[in-house]
């Protein structure tokens, strides 16, 4: 054990109190709850540690908070964290109230433990590890906290904008990190985009008598049909037209990159009990998928009567939520407004769609340095293989931090394969925060020895 | 005014009183709640007026209140009516609460003040109407309530098949009945069949991150695609094989009586805010769709994230209700098999399927001289038209009375075409509720006469 490693593990219960202290305070970005509160006790947490905050602010969005630490040498590491958490529910399948973390099996469980908070405060905990061990950091450190990455940070894009200086940096690592069920390290260089519709659809003034039926369809049958209508049920293909125009095709360079990595179907079958993949594929023709094509998922869809028993009612309301996630160079404003032309050549033209979130794809340079750095410190200061994945399959705001501050971008966290981020019982393995509070104080070692 | 009508005039708002203390007891047969206090009312009030009492009971069902009052002569006029009513979803539509009868503009409103708690007490009012004006009733009384009405009647046939001799009569007025937007009066000699689903879904273990989608279709898009297959867009027909097969058409007598009474489209679709009927028709061929022919109506849905905003979650689980309206001779149960393997066929067959209440259609005889008897009362005690529609759009369990019992079976009722039966704000209009009382009253003297 080095010095940095002895530091981690004699103070690791207090950077888990810090956490939990974290955890217990909820903000949930899709329904407001907490993110106030929250980015107050972000700012306090991080000004405690002896960083400079500023914490910029824009009407209706969250607090964007920014935390300053100084360090050796002219270049600045970035951190990409949000200080948001998705919806608890449903809350009965918690098996420990997810604003009240608890240790169970040597895991830490609750709402955000490792979907984002508990990546902030790894993060922070190196800092505190370099700080007291070496008396300071050996790069400079920003912290960039927002408060909206679970609804599609609305605002990221404009905060950045505004605030290129105040933001810039010179590589930055991303929000989060998994370990698969060999425990390598899973790191990723890129991240798909996403289109969040809401849809909502009125037939009619009041709820019928289902006696109508014969000559009258209810909002839940149309809404049925107008989804449905968006994607092939045999080969999972989206049929909107124009969907597809703008995919940029993955690089000979990417698909040999994942072509090297591997893909673990059967474990995550297995694990959540999926019977099989759409389309029946496998193998390479399931990962190309996985990584290099957009999806479009029903999150949620409520009409009628869903109680006990039976209500012969005819329902004059169906609203449902749809996820789409984007590859490059896929425009959410775009796909939104095609799944409405779409909608309307199909006789469905009475839906309101609104744009809930969108945020475009991207994709890291894979020869960048930096992403060398932080595999290579993976690898060798854990003794395990480290991958670096061209993309990951879900979402974050990479395009903006990425394109307008010109930063190499790369993840790496406290997660592993059974985590359940969005899910009840996330949770992460003690074991692992430990380990990412040390790579993490290990990686701004390495980077401030770079030129 | 007869003395009939001027006693009923003069007891109206005590009549109201006792419909406004039955309809404060909920009977909500979907969920339970109050089904059992609800039928201990009814006997009590039944009782109190000087019915002979017996109330059967099963396992597992509500109870079937049965209340006989002596009459003159041999032959048994029978009452069909129910005292559980439809759930009160969705509660925030209400102007004044469902359980809270309120009388505003002429109008009594509550959950069951029509359906069917007002058409009881409207017949009650009737009886105590003729044993205060006349000493006695002039006919045998049999009033037959069951509690199980809105759930398909799922214990009726049970009942009747079981305790036949002791539910005997001669002729049944049907529960209910309603006044058109010219104020007709409007009678039905049958009634549709209803096979009421419960469809569930469960694809995964878990809710899963929707990032997965590019792979893994999540149980709402699975069940969006199994329900938009039961029915074409297009032409409304429903496309579970074998469904039709079953389908008598109606004879020769029964279009021709329908092509003489009227269809009031252009109101309904007024007063309910429908643009347009299935396939864009009107008409003759919208009127005999809605008499005639079945339906496929999804009552119910819901699946993953319903809150506000975005929750990107490919929900593991969904569930959804589906109500289809039979003719004759359709069977509920062979339907309820024949969406099974039709799923099954589309490849959803993991969808559970449980028939939460299946009911055949029933046709009377439209030349029984008990139908001419009840129209012609109506008629010309009100000096306005009664029409007499060979069947209902809706649904009762008319089948097995009408069968087992050997009965003519025809309805009149207190409602009109804006009473909102089933959807919130049902109400009745008083006037309506004191000419029913009076109806029923002048229905048991003419049959009484008859030999």
């Amino acid at each position: 054990m080095d010095a940095l490693q002895t530091h981690v593990h004699a103070h690791v219960v207090q950077f888990l109190d810090e956490l939990s202290r974290l955890v217990r305070q909820p903000s949930v970005a899709a329904s407001g709850e907490g993110i106030g509160e929250c980015a107050a006790l972000v700012a306090e947490i991080f000004r405690t540690a002896g960083a400079t905050l500023t914490v910029f602010t824009r009407d209706g969005a969250a607090p964007l908070v920014v935390a300053e630490f100084p360090g050796a040498g002219q270049r600045t590491l970035l951190f990409y964290n949000h200080y948001d958490v998705q919806p608890p529910d449903p809350l009965g399948e918690w098996t420990t109230p997810p604003f009240q973390p608890t240790v169970r099996d040597g895991k830490l469980f609750g709402r955000g433990v490792s979907d984002n908070k508990g990546n902030l405060i790894s993060r922070l905990s190196a800092v505190r590890t370099l700080q007291a061990v070496h008396g300071g950091l050996p790069c400079r450190v920003k912290f960039i906290i927002e408060g909206e990455e679970e609804i599609g940070s609305v605002h990221f894009e404009e905060y950045i904008a505004d605030h290129a200086a105040a933001l810039a940096g010179d590589a930055c690592i991303w929000e989060s990190g998994s370990r698969d069920t060999k425990e390598r390290l899973v790191l990723v260089a890129g991240v798909k985009g996403d289109c969040y519709l809401d849809l909502h659809l009125e037939t009619a003034t009041m709820d019928l008598h289902s006696s109508i039926g014969a000559i009258v369809d209810g909002a839940a049958t149309q809404l049925i049909w107008a989804l449905a209508s968006l994607k092939d049920p045999t080969t999972g293909l989206i049929r909107v037209p124009g969907f597809y125009d703008r995919v940029r095709a993955p690089t000979a360079r990417e698909r040999e990159e994942l072509r090297r990595l591997p893909f673990e179907e059967e474990e995550y079958k297995e694990l959540h009990g999926v019977k099989r993949f759409i389309g029946g594929k496998t193998g390479e023709a399931a990962k190309h998928d996985y990584f290099y094509m957009p999806t479009c998922t029903v999150s949620g869809f409520i009409s009628g009567y869903t109680g006990p028993g039976s209500k012969t009612v005819l329902p004059r309301r169906a609203a449902a939520k749809v996820d789409f996630r984007m590859v490059p160079d896929q425009d959410p404003q775009e796909i939104a407004t095609l799944v409405g032309q779409h909608f309307a050549a199909q006789g469905f033209g009475d839906i309101a769609i609104t744009l809930l979130g969108g945020e475009r794809a991207y994709r890291s340079n894979l020869d960048d340095p930096f992403i060398h750095l932080v595999a290579h410190v993976a690898a060798e200061a854990t003794r395990r293989e480290a991958l670096v994945y061209p993309t990951s399959a879900g979402t974050g705001p990479m395009y903006p931090l990425g394109t307008t501050l010109r930063v190499p971008i790369v993840s790496l966290g406290d997660g592993y394969w059974g985590s359940r981020a969005h899910a009840p019982n996330e949770h992460i393995r003690l074991a692992d925060f430990e380990e990412t509070v040390y790579l993490m104080a290990r990686i701004m070692q390495e980077f401030g020895r770079q030129p």
